[in-house]
């Protein structure tokens, strides 16, 4: 496991830099910060490195002492890698004791950088276990409301036409830990990490379904995973149409066993359960299914006592990464505030960061290229000079839609809500350095 | 490992639909195949799928039957997830018997798909095996022509301003098997799999430079690697200050130990031995070190007597992935001709592809977005109507460059080569459906 204090640690006595320039409260810097001639900032930096020099690995007279690992020669070469052992960043489980197949895995996202989440890190949600789908016996069903009912096997469906693409799933109960009444205190990624962003390859389902020939009376598609529990699902024909895509292949390689292997369902931009993974039957039929997850589950009950339903899309959001919640502050000086943003709904187009609570906002580095329904890094530069601050960030996406405060989803929802949260998120820094989750 | 004939079997009698509309030689096809609303191509490849619902695991009645997996609960959740058992993609290592630590391990590139490599898939060049070693006791010494020589252990250098860039790595050994008489009878990646494309997470080297204060006389930079060999390499300073990134993360988690744990020079568009892993020092001299690897070793000798040294750019390369040498094509009809396009002088351009052995050209499909040295996936389809065929892929970037046949490359080179062989690569396709590699 990465320590949580690798990027806050170390430089001792940080000297702030004129050219460290402040563009809102609490020491946020203005994103020349991340300009590629950063001699400003390096001027800044210095004094601490230098000092740094003075361990017993390296002695401080600007020679290396040589380490033990460059007088033998170093381990073979290996058919698939592994994580250096001095690396235990894994997946953090919550499953149900009585069904060890039901619940759920979160992707440390605090413990990551970049967008990309690696197959082995992301996250999992299953209803009954990851089955052990041996790929030629592995068929996919086009029936109902089509012209002629269609069977692929996976070596059919290599054949098709296909295309990649870098987007984000995202559990719909993802973050539902905001809806309690206190903070949990977690990091990050073990409130915000059902999400994961992967390069997801495969056909586009169009050119099935139009294979298929659907009944123009046909508006909605139930989809089917080959699981225990026979996880089923309902999309609207549109949204099938539009943009979905069998995936075959995630990250470069087959999709892992517990991401859908070998066939899922991605449907970009809507919450994670409609990505049926295992996929074996498409179904086009003119209601839907009212399977107990689009009905019971992944609803929500509103103030009104009317319930939301298939409420598909992910809305903009976005959680500060590093710092987060159980971290310590080593000291005063120079931070990278990090994080990701994303939005089902097409690309960010900014994100903001508060220092003070909320007070001023300032505008952060956003990572290039920033792609539509795809993880965003976002970057601030923030001098921390000791005092307590709350930092925030604030995703807007192109439909200009703007992630909201905490109290004004829960003003729009009510307390009954579990899914669906994508409020700001708050790290409360106190003067001794420690990172907490607050409501502020 | 994946079937070779995965992506080009069981679709029987695929029917040649007039709207597949042919763009060049062979059967090369418009990439309207790639549109989203595929009709017309649906209507092409229809037939096949419905005829192959005829076996034992999938009764051709439209039902489906219940597959074991569905009748028993699955997995359980786990901390860090591996490929399906089914799948063996695995690196292909070819490593000196008397010294196993020095040698090559090859991406298997025609099992992959899409443009990212997976972590434990990057191909490894070592010299003298992969150092194991403990990031805690790891320093960077910056010193030589500056103004202060700094050490930093890696928590310090975690807390610099970052950046990711996508992008690929390629040793300039890749594809050497192109100056051999005789074409290697060896599927795509293990000719040309030296090459592999990750996010990059890191400190961009120009901070750290900039806070070691250049002397305006240093002209190089000596990057040395903590491995047993201390594999040593020179840089241009302006290299150095315009682009390199120390890198700490590889797709989104640490850098894997055979790709430089826990740091490494990533010197973006340049060979891989330049990308010196384990960076443990960099020193700012006014000439280069003349090591072997710079000396011996990546240069190449011309035919008029001087050797070529210093070459440090990848130029434009294409290679078609699929189809490839050692598969068997299962039948006529439809076919997807997929393959990538990379260049270290920015953005691939353009990828024709030919079916007649060059008389002919198509442009293919990029798939978006097409992002300066990152690899690209290219996509063309093809009907093929059994008739001998010979594929080919020709690459075009940004600055005009277009990929040389292999006669081309040869009469400029010579036939002293072994670094930085880029020609078009072809493949025959025989009457039977053999895919052999070819000079051509």
């Amino acid at each position: 496991m990465r320590e949580d204090n690798d990027r806050n640690s170390s430089l001792p006595g940080l000297a702030h830099a004129e050219d460290l320039i402040p563009v809102a409260g609490g020491g946020l810097l203005h994103r020349r910060v991340f300009l590629r001639r950063g001699a400003a900032l390096a001027a800044g930096v210095a004094s601490g490195a230098a000092l740094a020099a003075a361990d017993s690995a390296s002695p401080a007279d600007g020679t290396l002492t040589t380490p033990p690992w460059m007088r033998k020669p170093g381990l073979p070469f290996s058919n698939y890698g592994r994580p250096s052992e001095h690396e235990q960043v894994v997946r953090w489980i919550s499953a149900n004791p009585a069904v060890p197949g039901n619940g759920i895995s979160w992707t440390p996202l605090h413990e990551l950088e970049g967008t990309i989440t690696p197959s082995g890190l992301h996250f999992e949600r299953h209803h009954n276990g990851v089955p052990q789908i041996d790929p030629a016996d592995h068929r996919l069903l086009i029936h109902g409301m089509v012209k002629q009912p269609l069977k692929y096997t996976v070596k059919d469906l290599a054949r098709y036409p296909m295309r990649s693409d870098l987007i984000f799933i995202e559990c719909g109960g993802n973050s539902n830990a905001g809806w309690r009444e206190e903070p949990a205190p977690q990091p990050a990624g073990f409130i915000h990490g059902l999400a994961s962003c992967s390069e997801w390859t495969g056909v586009p389902l169009s050119i099935l379904l139009e294979e298929a020939g659907i009944d123009p009376a046909a508006t909605w598609m139930i989809a089917e995973g080959a699981d225990a529990i026979a996880h089923v699902m309902s999309l609207p024909v549109e949204k099938a149409m539009n943009d979905c895509i069998l995936a075959l292949y995630q990250n470069g390689e087959k999709i892992r066993p517990e991401n859908g292997y070998p066939l899922r369902l991605v449907a970009p931009g809507w919450e994670g359960v409609l990505n049926v993974k295992w996929l074996r039957r498409l179904e086009l039929t003119d209601r839907p299914v009212m399977s107990r997850n689009e009905t019971s589950r992944y609803t929500e009950l509103l103030p009104s006592g009317k319930a939301r339903q298939f409420t598909f899309w992910i809305d903009a959001k976005s959680v500060i990464m590093a710092p987060t919640h159980g971290m310590t502050m080593p000291g005063t000086g120079y931070y990278e505030v990090s994080g990701l943003a994303w939005s089902g709904r097409g690309r960010v187009t900014r994100v903001e960061v508060s220092a003070d609570g909320g007070k001023s906002w300032a505008d952060a580095a956003l990572q290039e290229p920033v792609l539509p329904r795809c993880f965003t890094r976002f970057r601030m530069g923030w001098h921390w000079d000791g005092a307590p601050a709350i930092l925030k960030s604030r995703a807007t996406d192109e439909t200009g839609y703007v992630q909201p405060e905490r109290d004004a989803l829960l003003a729009e929802r009510g307390r009954n809500g579990y899914f669906h949260y994508n409020a700001i998120v708050a790290w409360e820094v106190s003067a001794d350095g420690r990172v907490t989750h607050v409501y502020a």
